[in-house]
């Protein structure tokens, strides 16, 4: 985890502003839950409409909040006028997501001048208690006004 | 690529029912637009619903249609009771994904008795033509009935 | 992390046994330093022998000696007669590897019946001090007597 | 594929140096093969000298050798000045890499201004024939003297 001091002081702002333009995560009805410097939470719903064919949530869905969470993290300590770009992205799978709901807990691995590591986890929550559904990590980069 | 014969003749229709029950796939208005022997081709709208917080699609509209696409590829091989399960997937994003549409071609690499590699790649439709904008690669495991 | 009790009770000697006939760690000079359940370690010199064309190590040195702690790590909780084969793995690159030498911490994810995913921290060690170089994670499968 | 004109008209020449210059290269008794603009070969013997302990080829050999491969690949295509590092890369194992040696099929998929991806195709030849053993894909960035 980075000890990096965030270049951008009203990142929650701004990560908040950023965040309610992905219509993809208004479309799976994600929720920003936590932001803090290099590390961000995004929740959302289990159901129908993110399934796969067996009922599970679809990996996509599990996919898609967590790079959200993983870019958003490392969003978190660049300078205002920074974007975040994912390079690439793997998931591993370690259980099928059942249950409400699924978080999804970002981090940055390493916050480098151009080229990032963030990673995410993955846990699904239902009556049955809480179960780590995934993890993930890839590379973001940070893209300046040219 | 697997020179593999499937092992169920109605492949076809066994992979279009299990498309159609994917919540996931109606929700990113997907549509399965090819289905052959070790290679499935799905196509989606780019639009506000699925965009990123610069307007492109999001990676993860992305990562999810290249998902079922690999997914769906290995299952058109595999006995009519059998199951596919994304183990791992990894996605390089190559390009914006910007553009009217996308379509995902998903093929099968290894077809092994229990575990399989798959890839997809993923293009971009628009006025401006085609652009190749992300290559997927993982592993999906056969389930069969106990 | 797993809390899976070891199935076999020598894992210890067994894991060392086994190491001992990987001809590419002897080749990369390295030694098992510590041997738990569910995690392993390894040790390797950082050399003219192992470098990339800048003189760092070579990331395949790296991977080698990551591979190698992660797929032990999950050797340690199989069955005496069981065997453990990578299926695939990621490294994500954080530091170039200067210093004397590496440590590479591997540990289970998700122990399964058949699929495990195990992770590794590879180390650089200098008079610098102690560098978090790389990150791998991967899948790796258990193998039994047919 | 990228069809990328090489900055470099002595590519050739330059590439053969810098692998000249891999100690991890000459531990693994690998020989350059092939260098065309885009794509490299790279070569190496299997034997009990990078051996994992069931006598398969360790897959970092393979790993070692491919990622060797891909970064040479790129390298074909950047400035005399530039040099290449490997930011992430993955491998899937698709057999057991048995027989006299492997050959390593290193290609760009995307030449970008910073970030580039490429991918290797493993082979393993013998008695027996030709098989296709491992596939890699990832990252590399270009570096440009200060």
């Amino acid at each position: 985890m980075t000890d990096q001091i965030p270049l951008n002081p009203d990142f929650r702002q701004d990560v908040t502003a950023s965040f309610s333009k992905q219509g993809m995560m208004q479309t799976l009805k994600a929720a920003l839950t936590d932001v803090e410097a290099g590390t961000v939470t995004i929740a959302a719903p289990i159901g129908a409409e993110t399934s796969q064919q067996d009922g599970f949530a679809h990996a996509g869905m599990l996919w898609s909040i967590g790079d959200s969470a993983a870019g958003y993290a490392t969003l978190t300590l660049m300078g205002a006028e920074e974007r975040v770009l994912t390079v690439e992205m793997k998931i591993n799978l370690l259980s099928p997501a059942v249950g409400d709901r699924i978080t999804a807990v970002g981090r940055v691995i390493r916050f480098g001048r151009n080229l990032c590591t963030s990673a995410a986890e993955i846990y699904a929550h239902g009556p049955k208690g809480t179960k780590h559904v995934a993890t993930m990590i890839g590379t973001t980069t940070r893209l300046r006004p040219e």
